[in-house]
């Protein structure tokens, strides 16, 4: 059943070997001249890839000012401090190197620099949306949140542990280069938990129980199994580019809706009860989601059969035999096999946190909040059951 | 094996039910005023499509005029009449309601507008590029040619029979309304000769020698399998709207380039010889590339052999059993059962053209030149070759 849709990913990909070389043609193409680059890690600076990246943005006559040190679950205090910078230097474009955290940052920096009246949590606590936004684009390092195409950011305010998103379509990246030979360096934990972001964020859009288009499905259940294949020999040869250019498109084809068109709008239940966690523990997000997806799974999978049965067979390639149960239940397991295989937690102990009852009980009351008292298309999940899945997720 | 590649797909996406409510919304929002809107067949004003259309423009303020009677394989006359009108009424925004000639029609008379002091057919001919593009947008009545997110447009020059087409990132619509109750009323083979069209344009992209990337592959094949079930339940029962809703999305997919990312650029022969059938008989683009294709894959195989066994298993459902050879046969005879079952030609005796030893020679001759020489990835054809397919296409 296919529901009307809405689909606009306009962010020019640059894909490949050699594609940094070539970003600052494309931010002077966009109509950046003094640029704030946002990184988090300082490997885009041993590696030699921020040297070239300058390099290229000198040679369009660009000027440039950093912003480092973002971190996993980024700061909001980070995204002030970068506004403040970019008003100094008069910034009129961002470039994130980096992965989420980086191109979250300056999602939001961007934000607040266009409407430099306005407080930029207030978008995040969603009392007011947005009507400017400077133009954002990025160099990829991390196949993971997707966020280089996306219309999404995701912040995390440190003084109150929340952790919340923003959406609009004026933050869509200008856009994105992306080479993954500069992934091929990433520590095994960060591959491994991006792979399982990738999957999370397929998989959010295809559990559903209002009807997707077969086309769609067909995408969805494609790209799967490709991150599968691929995170597997991720695991084993990380220096496998192929690998990594499959796992890197992955990322980005995940999360700019084409796996969600003419859905119902999809699931994001798992979404929402990671942010609590990170927002507590900060735990890695793809880490988190992996940790609470086969808690969720099993307290959802009788209300959404059909797409459970069908997930087995067509993702996991679960034999269909035996009861619909018992091939939902299978496709589960195979599911907390695949991220064992990769070396991804299933559930809250492996992911190396033991969060109290109070504790437990906080994140639900702070998760139903944050999606306006309940959330979920494969079941709708109001507060008791987002603790009931916290507890089977321990 | 992933090739660099480069993909940028603007187009903001309008589907579904009701959708052409908002054209209006969306001329004002990308700064049309002065909308010349093209259009082939009167159906669209039978329906009621085009007063709900040019409502919804009068409800912004919005100004138009009508450039009809667009044909298939469009004629290059349309397209000065079109600058011709477009120059007397300042148009600043092109909107075709129709199918991919209405659309290619549309784009050429927006180049010719942007450069009034070119001749726009010099673009077809690649003697020159362009500089600038009016914007372009359209309301979608024919699932088939992917014109509504495409860089391309093609224009016959019915003086001299020529099919040319010409690709740019300028003429990128900026938005597509596709809302498939509009195609409900399609004549049948006009639905069916678009969904062989929208096979061949992620056929063309799937079919090559130089390796393809995993996930690629596996949006391509579910596109393909997708369009054979949709195709044959539309050739019982034209009145499915979700069958139509498929078979619309999958027409943008498959030829905004989304199913050729990391390839080396597709083999696209077929297209080509069928330009020179469209250009010299005026056949129904999808049915030629259906009565083209056997020849060219018969014609071809052996030098692709593991693209078309995995062809043949993951789209035709063949089963992997004998010889690499028999499989891929077995493949191309399944295509051949699927092009019959929906009335689709696949030979040009079929599609109704008996072409004479000197227009083959002549479609050889003129094919071979468009091309530059040669063409193809599969297997590099010159222009004996394609006089070969030619003949094994009769």
């Amino acid at each position: 059943m296919a529901h009307n849709f809405h689909y606009y990913s306009p962010t020019e990909v640059i894909f490949g070997r050699g594609a940094h070389q070539e970003t600052g043609k494309y931010i002077k193409k966009y109509g950046g001249t003094k640029v704030l680059i946002v990184y988090g890690s300082e490997r885009v600076f041993k590696n030699g890839l921020m040297d070239e990246i300058t390099d290229s943005m000198k040679a369009e006559g660009l000027t440039f000012e950093f912003l480092g040190g973002v971190v996993p679950n980024p700061h909001l205090s980070k995204v002030y401090m970068g506004i403040g910078l970019g008003k100094r230097i008069g910034a009129d474009f961002l470039l994130a190197v980096g992965g989420g955290s980086a191109i979250d940052t300056a999602k939001a920096v961007a934000y607040g620099l266009a409407e430099p009246e306005e407080d930029v949590w207030t978008l995040f606590e969603h009392t007011r949306t947005a009507k400017k936004c400077l133009p954002v684009a990025s160099v990829l390092t991390i196949a993971a949140a997707g966020s280089e195409t996306s219309m999404g950011a995701v912040i995390t305010n440190e003084k109150t542990n929340e952790k919340r998103a923003y959406d609009d379509d004026l933050a869509r990246p200008r856009f994105a280069v992306m080479n993954p030979e500069f992934t091929l360096s990433l520590p095994d934990y960060q591959t491994e938990s991006g792979c399982a972001d990738i999957m999370m964020h397929t998989m959010e859009r295809y559990f559903t129980n209002g009807g997707n288009m077969e086309l769609t499905d067909s995408i969805a259940e494609g790209l799967l199994r490709t991150v599968i294949t691929n995170a597997k020999i991720l695991h084993n040869d990380p220096q496998n580019y192929d690998a990594r250019a499959e796992v890197m498109w992955a990322g980005s084809l995940a999360h700019n809706n084409l796996t969600g068109c003419g859905n119902d709008g999809g699931d994001f239940a798992t979404h929402m009860l990671e942010h609590e966690l990170g927002g507590m523990f900060d735990v890695t997000h793809g880490a988190g989601l992996a940790a609470v997806w086969p808690a969720w799974a099993r307290y959802v999978y009788k209300d959404a059969l059909p797409r459970f049965v069908r997930y087995a067979v067509n993702v996991m390639q679960v034999k269909p035999e035996g009861s619909d149960e018992e091939i939902a239940q299978k496709g589960i397991c195979a599911m907390e096999e695949f991220y064992h295989a990769i070396g991804m937690p299933v559930n809250l102990r492996e992911l190396g946190i033991t969060p109290t009852e109070e504790q437990i009980h906080e994140m639900a009351v702070r998760c139903a909040k944050a999606c306006g008292g309940s959330k979920g298309s494969a079941k709708l999940l109001h507060q008791k059951d987002m603790e009931e899945i916290y507890h089977m997720a321990r």
